[in-house]
């Protein structure tokens, strides 16, 4: 086991000015994941769904390489359900229902074949539950990232720095690191969110790109112009996935392994926005996805001289 | 004269969070040229002053290798004065004043030494006057960039349009491609400004970097996370001075020079906005220059493999 993950799985209703979803099957854990199985298949997911929840769902992720054995299923429970409408502009949108079902009394365990996994994922939930898998690890993760959101901020923040302090990058976006650091200046933020805990920090600006620093070095890693954004839900996900799926192939993690890593995150997110829910990821292929890296890297690069 | 630039030379008064400047030069000829001299000291600036502006300010630019002999200076006038007071997060600002004095009656008249100048940068004026100076050449530049603001939009649009034909390349902020064109994708906006007539569009995105349209190819240039902006008048015309100060003395205008223009800007703007006005720009050495755009080619590169 390569890569663990902890996060939601979910049904979304999504409403964009370009139209309305159905129900579909959404959550952190859901996109982390299948972003993340287009560079490792041999990662798990901890999760919690509800008997509502289709099992041939469960099945397709079986069969992109993501154990399942994770994803606890409580008698009689109902599924997490998500419900939200995008502004015009895209870059903010109204939560129209929560309904946390399972989600509500999630107590995560960590099965014994996953409790030596060397990369770990922690998508955005409540910092409590974050905290209890690694706790239940029975080595320490070469690395631990973190996704969280301003929610927690509002209502946990004492056990979100407690979280903080375990792992080693956290993935935020620029909202999100100003609100958690009280600093404008996104710099200024990450070097405050070090002094927390983590040791390499993300902080992504949706359509502007995604900033990577460490304790001494930065890197900006451009977001494509693209024509459309049809759905942005999951986006920060999928970045996530890609990230985590990328560098826990690899065998060291320097800088330049993370730069790398930002970029895949940042094409699969590029996909991911383009149709609903996960259905752009669900068809993309791997030359598709070797194709955006490689427009990335056309995108950014120039030579001094 | 491998150079020549229209703008305004002016008198500021500004405040921002951190303070507020006495009554000091600024205007987009002053900061396009200041940025344009660190490239190329064979220059011209064409603008128009009163009697009140001081003469050391003038002797100043002709030290930097700006020739000023374009510069009128109408009896009895009195120079264009803006007072502009930014917002706390520093993105927006309202003007406090606008005395336009001898900007009101502005006819710029072009000295035949400048006629063929091979790049000509029209800074931020009434399209009309932008006009009259591209007329006023004997042959037509290599290069010719503009730059517009919302303003214009509103109360000369159809004056803009004619003035867009004439230009090779527009240089805007993402707000004004997107009232210039009706379109919020930057991608299709940029497309829309070529059919207007440019066929090279560079759109700043402030602390978000910049991107450059040509007709195939795309260009994001990051910024560099910056841990305060003082003052983030004049960015924007520095930006626009250092890109035509690197590429007038470029023979062949390629994507690739383009793309390095747009760094040079982009660095030169960097520093512009770390002190009040032009101080900053005034100070700074060749190698602090050149430093920086070491600094934004490591920010952005990263390798494939």
């Amino acid at each position: 086991m390569q890569l663990l993950t902890l996060g939601s799985v979910a049904f979304d209703a999504i409403e964009t000015p370009f139209g309305k979803s159905d129900k579909i099957v959404g959550g952190a854990g859901t996109y982390i994941s299948l972003a993340a199985s287009f560079f490792n298949k041999n990662q798990a997911l901890i999760s919690v769904v509800g008997e509502d929840f289709p099992s041939e769902v469960l099945s397709a992720m079986a069969n992109r390489g993501i154990d399942i054995r994770g994803i606890q299923i409580p008698e009689g429970g109902k599924t997490f359900f998500w419900a939200g409408k995008y502004h015009n502009d895209m870059n903010s949108r109204d939560t129209l229902v929560t309904e946390l079902n399972v989600l509500g009394t999630f107590d995560p365990v960590v099965p014994s074949e996953y409790k030596n996994a060397p990369f770990l994922m922690l998508g955005n939930l409540s910092p409590d539950v974050q905290r209890k898998v690694v706790e239940q690890m029975d080595s320490r993760p070469k690395l631990i990232a973190m996704d969280t959101m301003n929610f927690w901020m509002d209502v946990a923040l004492k056990e979100l720095h407690k979280t903080l302090r375990l792992v080693d990058l956290l993935i935020v976006n620029d909202e999100e690191a100003r609100q958690l650091t009280g600093e404008y200046a996104l710099k200024t933020a990450a070097r405050r969110i070090m002094d927390l805990g983590p040791r390499l920090v993300i902080i992504k600006k949706g359509e502007h790109g995604a900033l990577l620093f460490s304790m001494d070095e930065v890197f900006y890693a451009p977001a494509l112009p693209l024509e459309e954004v049809f759905d942005p839900t999951g986006a920060g996900d999928t970045f996530a996935g890609g990230l985590m799926g990328y560098l826990s192939t690899q065998q060291e993690l320097t800088f330049n392994t993370l730069k790398r890593g930002v970029i895949a995150g940042s094409a699969l997110a590029s996909f991911c926005v383009e149709k609903f829910g996960t259905q752009r990821l669900e068809k993309l292929t791997q030359i598709e996805l070797d194709e955006r890296i490689n427009e990335f890297y056309t995108l950014s690069k120039f030579e001094l001289a």
